[in-house]
């Protein structure tokens, strides 16, 4: 190499790092606020009758996994625009049907990630930035919408969430003047929740924060129990709303001019994207994995589970989840390991990331903060890639989930991404 | 030595061990249920109109330390016995009032522990044996009686608890039909607890469990959100009804003949007092130490503070607080520690223990189980101290808590024990 061109690759790494810097800066500074509930069609971007969002990249009907095609039927019957899985089939063949991703809305599902019309989401505000993002309601375990386990119980449920549980929580939610959800999760950090597959504890703190709320208004025991009931009744409640948090900070990461910085990891259960914070809103894509390193139900293995799904590893995109699994070594369990696996993980993490996040302090690490802003460069040159918790649902049969575990980031979505970043910005390889 | 004499000390140990193993099996086949809320004079055994029940073991009024005097008369005080601390004083020297150790009623108190006549109790039942246990409720921070704070504020929020939250709280814990402590202990050691100086995940668990049966009593919501506020307010909560469960553990682990192991750590701010399972109601004193590893709160230090004052350290002999302070290494950042620390202290702790109990797996340590019933024999051969989480209280202005850190309980104690031992079944040195 001549001495120019040292200078200048040197002068580029400069740049990019200066960009980085302020992209985890930006992705830090936010502050997400759980401020209001409302309905799609009212507050999304975009959102039409007959839109439907999914998780993950864009991608056609034809080429959805089995699973996100189950939740998309439900959605319609939900929505009164089939009035079952065949009419619900027909409707989607004939091309009335928007299909869209959740990340081109503001919006973030966990798995199938499915949003029609009517659906209520959670509304979060970034304090510092002016942002808002959005998710669905968890809905628990069992056959729900969000595994594409579709029966006429998924719907039962999707319905109460719209028509009873959501009234009432916009009234909380408005009553609390607004959940902060760093707070939560920095609390739930020093209780065992790594904050994707794990929320137990950050669940029991934001239901403790809505008691008064919910009990002061004016409705009957009864329904105040029944809203309680569903969510002290899913320890995974919180799941969502960490998600819509997760979604601004990497808002605010976007489009650095220079950065490196991953803003998005996502994947349809047929296609992994990333994207990344100099590279505007470009995908960069790759098939999907199978869920190698987990616990399937008992009946079940690798050869049931759809490739992964599911907006939800915005969350590690952020930092939290797979990167923090030091906080919650049951977690790695579900891959084979043991505590020691799970400090090796969220060490790794930060060979492959740009800071350290001090807001989620890990107990088992004296309290350094979790590993965060994945540079693409980082993940490219040191082959180690992004560890995320998920979970496994079935490939066809619509039971719903089958196990959950660890998987990782496909290597080709960032080799793409670095070959796409140095065409960009004109670099020399 | 001679042949016959070796083999007499093989068949004592053996005796020992045996004795020691029946032990831990019946404290850890204890199944504590919180079953009712009543009134100190209603339930306790010799309880009297003018008793005062104390921490530690048993003390005159002339040897009390400065705290639990104080805390002795706002007891009085709140009783109707005295109407002022100078009238106090006079009653106490006038000789009319018992003074009596919590442990000789089968309650149990943190800091002063004290205990009069129209307080109201946990009831806490063993469903293994049969044994009661009882504790005052957790008043929690500021002028608090068991921090010997007294001022009229105290006075009055004793008589709130009394008088408002014990009667509601009665009723609560009827409608649960009991509340099974290890269960939401076992959960907190999962989330951080080390269920002696944090109890923040445990406190939510129990909060979430009583949620239903508060809001559904036919009360005012105002005075339904006192009681709930009462408890979201204070991290502690679950502190004293933790205690009520050890201390069953430790009644069913008592008296097994030839048994070495420790069934009860107490101190009452002078002495510190140990007792042994086959030694039966006997306690082995020494004084009680200073908290040589703390953190002080601003202004104060070690010269402030009293010695290591309650009947909190059941809760270690039990094997969860200070022996389970992997599963809460902020624990140990009191002692100036780090995470490391907090494991060390948790692993020597299994040094001088018979087990580990499997119920109160440690996240940290690959779920095993916390070290549990610590035996004489081993702290004296080992020279490792029992290591007890505790906190600082002022050793004369009265205001209350100064700091928290680590105590170890004296040597000394567990000498005397183990010559009371040998001389008590004629063991030859």
């Amino acid at each position: 190499m001549t001495d120019n061109k040292v200078n200048e690759n040197k002068y580029i790494a400069q740049n990019i790092n200066e960009a980085n810097k302020i992209a985890v800066e930006r992705l830090m500074s936010v502050q997400p606020v759980l401020t209001d509930i409302d309905t799609a069609l009212n507050v999304l971007p975009g959102m039409t009758p007959h839109t439907i969002l999914h998780s993950g990249p864009p991608i056609t009907w034809g080429r959805m996994c089995d699973p996100m095609k189950r939740a998309v039927k439900g959605a319609l019957i939900l929505e009164g625009l089939a009035k079952d899985d065949k009419s619900a089939e027909k409707l989607m063949k004939s091309k009335k049907i928007i299909l869209s991703p959740n990340h081109y809305h503001g919006t973030v599902g966990p798995m199938t990630g499915i949003i029609s019309a009517s659906m209520p989401l959670i509304v979060t505000k970034d304090m510092t930035y002016g942002n808002t993002s959005y998710s669905t309601f968890n809905e628990g375990g069992g056959k729900v919408l969000w595994f594409g386990a579709v029966e006429e119980e998924t719907i039962d449920k999707l319905r109460f969430i719209r028509d009873e549980f959501a009234p009432v929580m916009k009234k909380v939610i408005k009553k609390t003047g607004g959940v902060p959800i760093w707070s939560v999760l920095a609390q739930g950090i020093q209780m065992g929740d790594e904050c994707h597959n794990r929320h137990a504890a950050s669940t029991n703190i934001f239901l403790k924060s809505i008691v008064e709320p919910l009990f002061s208004l004016n409705i009957s025991k009864e329904k105040a129990f029944k809203v309680y009931k569903f969510i002290a009744g899913n320890s995974h409640f919180f799941l969502n709303i960490t998600m819509t948090a997760c979604k601004l900070a990497m808002v605010a990461a976007s489009d650095i001019e220079n950065s490196t910085i991953v803003t998005a990891m996502s994947r349809n259960g047929t296609d992994f994207g990333i994207r990344v914070s100099g590279l505007g809103d470009k995908w960069f894509i790759a098939p999907s994995p199978l869920l190698l390193d987990a616990l399937y139900n008992p009946g079940y293995g690798l050869d049931d589970g759809a490739p992964d799904i599911g907006d939800s590893s915005i969350i590690e995109t952020m930092g939290l989840g797979g990167f923090a699994i030091a906080a919650a070594p049951s977690m790695a369990s579900f891959a084979d390991g043991g505590f020691q696996d799970s400090v090796n993980i969220t060490k790794q993490m930060g060979l492959i990331t740009t800071t350290k996040n001090s807001k989620f302090g890990i107990p088992s690490l004296d309290f350094e903060g979790t590993p965060t802003g994945i540079d693409i460069r980082k993940v490219v040159e040191t082959e180690i890639l992004p560890s995320i918790n998920s979970a496994v649902v079935h490939k066809s049969t619509g039971v719903g989930q089958i196990g959950a575990g660890i998987v990782h980031a496909p290597y080709e979505c960032f080799t793409s991404a670095v070959m796409a970043f140095g065409e960009h910005y004109d670099l020399a390889a």
